[in-house]
């Protein structure tokens, strides 16, 4: 079968066998969509050889359509024993540690990983069910981002996709980001946008801000917008440190609160319900024949979402 | 009055006017302790102007023994007007921010920040209910540390008081820090205590930790040593930033807890029941007519809690 494989800063389309793992579920890729992590891998930055890719949908040989978690636990220690495999301490995580993804025809994953679509929910929507519930995530390790005044520093796809979900639910964020074309996709649903010098203007106007401008400025910038004793979200996980003046976090009071991974069924709900529309993120649909250049395209500025599919 | 005062990185005994605000009390000081922030301040990290020192007993004109917590809020806002003060826009900090403080002999605060003490707690402990208080915080603002794995890094007046709070409180928490002499207190109190190499062998093998050395490399030793999901306590204020590698802290979703002041009553109690023992931190007692080479002292390796006394 195709798969799209990384080796150190090298990416390439090679035919592999399928996936047959025991006690696993081999899955047919229908479509799978290229994340930044994807990019960051084949900068060889995290040592990852084999398989990239880890947003998809696809079909199984009986005949379910279905999304998977990513992460796939032990089944045995405390953390999978209650049903939570994103910390259990053997896990592997599709096409990102120990397990190879799913820009590839076939995939494999436990049964307990496997979500069953609504009809409600196209392909294409599906493709979006895992960074749907990473920014799901947010409401998950911050309650309070429900009802607070919030602001989302990055105007990335990650970004968007948090405020889409705040707004969702009832709340009215702020994005802040330096892209008119990628602020515009947030305005046209509504949500209020701002560039970084105005929102600085408002200042510390905010209860919650969320970090996913991918940037290691956005932590000293979210400290610039917080109110004492407010929480930031950090879902950028950029390569690098960044320099913190840890003090400013102690006088204030402030929480830091690193999110990564969500759980599905809050998206594949808000995708169901049209709650959350994610067709403006999609640039291109490219066969997984062009993986190669997929990936080229899909670290260029301004591009959004590159998905791939078995035949395009 | 005498009141040791800095203005840009000079300190200096002065004679000043005894302060008299409109609504407040004045306060006959008894004794001060010098602490690190005060150090901070003398070397005109902050800006601050005036009389230092945050941490005292003294007697009020009627006759009442008390301490005095150091946040003088606006008492109008919403914050003051639930009784806490400690975030309050446009709070005075006592030697501190915008109000003259506690190394002289008469200071002023407001009525509702005064405590008045049991005659259990002698004037010696009592100016350690600032700090102790600064300790008790840690609770208040991660209650999982109550039952917790919890190490503190730290081996500092701040890190050994965390960990006697901690274990008062019936954890059995570890302390990491450089410094054999100051290890052997918190050991000489039944807390175990391990170098930095030492605690890095055992892995991520805390729920809590918190960061009380002072020093920017605090925040990654204690991604070392902190499970996936655990909490950083940060309870240093050190001038300068530290290199932070954000993406772990999205990884293993760790919470990050800025922690500062306390409130006092805790503190008293603890003091009150024998439950804390501060002895051992009292290096000097010194008149304040010394003030400036106690400050000195106190900024000299190995010596603990200064104490200013109105005549020793």
């Amino acid at each position: 079968m195709r798969a799209l494989r990384v080796d150190g800063d090298k990416v390439t389309l090679e035919d592999v066998p399928v996936p047959r793992m025991e006690g696993e579920v081999t899955v047919r890729v229908t479509m799978s969509g290229i994340c930044n992590t994807d990019l960051e891998l084949a900068r060889g930055y995290a040592g990852f050889r084999g398989t990239i890719g880890h947003e998809f949908v696809g079909k199984t040989a009986d005949g379910r359509r279905v999304v998977g978690e990513i992460n796939a636990g032990c089944g045995v220690c405390d953390l999978c024993a209650s049903g939570d495999p994103r910390h259990c301490k053997t896990r592997t995580v599709l096409g990102i540690v120990g397990r190879d993804g799913a820009h590839a025809d076939w995939l494999s994953l436990p049964e307990r990983n496997l979500l069953v679509l609504p009809d409600a929910v196209s392909d294409v929507q599906a493709v979006f069910v895992e960074p749907l519930a990473a920014a799901c995530g947010v409401l998950e390790r911050c309650p309070r981002a429900r009802d607070a005044r919030v602001c989302v520093i990055g105007d990335g796809k990650l970004g968007l996709l948090c405020a889409m979900v705040l707004a969702a639910n009832g709340n009215a964020p702020l994005v802040v980001g330096k892209h008119e074309r990628k602020l515009a996709i947030a305005r046209a649903r509504g949500i209020e946008t701002s560039s970084i010098e105005d929102a600085k203007k408002r200042g510390r106007a905010f209860d919650v801000v969320v970090e996913a401008s991918g940037s290691a400025s956005g932590f000293d910038l979210a400290l610039d917008l917080l109110e004492p004793q407010g929480t930031l979200v950090l879902k950028s996980t950029f390569h690098g440190a960044s320099a913190v003046e840890a003090a400013r976090v102690v006088v204030d009071e402030i929480t830091v609160v690193g999110s990564r991974c969500g759980r599905f069924a809050p998206a594949i709900d808000l995708l169901a319900r049209g709650a959350v529309d994610v067709s403006p993120f999609v640039s291109e649909i490219v066969s997984l024949d062009r993986g190669v250049d997929a990936m080229a395209l899909a670290a260029k500025d301004g591009v959004m979402k590159v998905l791939l599919a078995e035949n395009a």
